[in-house]
């Protein structure tokens, strides 16, 4: 049995990898991995490409948010611009899905923190950003979209994250993790 | 083409569905639907059974948080107690996981609230327990577990949170979601 510290990166070895489902969005892949005690393991979970999330402010100090249905849960989910990764720098991928949903520009965009999402099936990570001074236009939904957009008093965008009222974990999350650069 | 408003509950119609994969922790469902512009796609998403997280907090008002490595990131990661759901009620859940992962007991435990973890993709929702005058002991981590306990005063657990540093968002966002209770 190796032995354990917060010193050793990567106390699991992967033997061997395969996807066995892949679609546009993600894939489901199945590992074969020696763990630190010596055990041989499957280990099968999402690989993804990442996302990234952006907290849109305009510049009276309004939030805005995105009521959008998820067939996953059949659930209406108060959420903020996200999607997936697609470009080789986060910041492209931000702006894009800030216009793509809000049909939002910005000149003010900061990066914030990372975390992930759901790390016990899943590698998806989620990249955040605080774009400030937002003007908000008419959005560019995918086929596949169903939001309408809505703005708030930024302690009322707070007071809805807080009461949790923003079911989206993402998105209330990266609301909290933006809240004292405001 | 539906006419589409808040009220409608379920703006898209499933037509059929199957699952294309299954392990011990959750599924892979893919559905055909009927969306809100009458066009017919496949959603492909993880069926899960839901999780529960719970915030531990001692007596002395120290939050106790969980070093975890996690194989999907290959990274270790600062987290509460977490568990797929098990049991009927979620009360059992949560007083399980509390006890397997930190040794854990207590006779004050609240439900604070859910979120969805990763709606895009995956129907998990993860419903969020305060424990308060939590008694720590010897954790009974399952083999696929490699978790060190470590306890810090409350305000450093926030600290941490608001500055990304647990960067596993379930954790994170259950943190935020109950601190105003603290």
């Amino acid at each position: 049995m190796k032995p354990i510290s917060k010193l050793d990166k990567s106390p699991w070895e992967t033997l061997s990898s395969k996807k066995i489902y892949e679609n546009h969005w993600y894939a489901l892949r199945q590992d074969q991995v020696r763990t630190h005690t010596g055990k041989q393991i499957t280990y099968t979970y999402m690989e993804h490409p990442g996302a990234v999330a952006v907290v849109p402010v305009t510049a009276d100090q309004k939030i805005v948010l995105i009521r959008s249905y998820r067939y996953t849960v059949n659930d209406w989910c108060w959420e903020i611009p996200m999607g997936g990764r697609e470009n080789k720098d986060l910041e492209t991928d931000a702006r894009k899905e800030l216009f793509e949903e809000i049909g939002g520009v910005t000149s003010n965009l900061e990066y914030i923190h990372y975390f992930y999402a759901n790390n016990g099936v899943s590698d998806i990570r989620c990249d955040v950003f605080l774009a400030r001074d937002v003007n908000v236009g008419v959005n560019q939904p995918e086929e596949s979209e169903l939001i309408e957009i809505e703005v708030f008093p930024q302690n009322e965008g707070f007071r809805m994250a807080y009461a949790g009222e923003i079911t989206d974990g993402m998105s209330a999350l990266s609301l909290f993790l933006c809240e004292k650069f405001l």
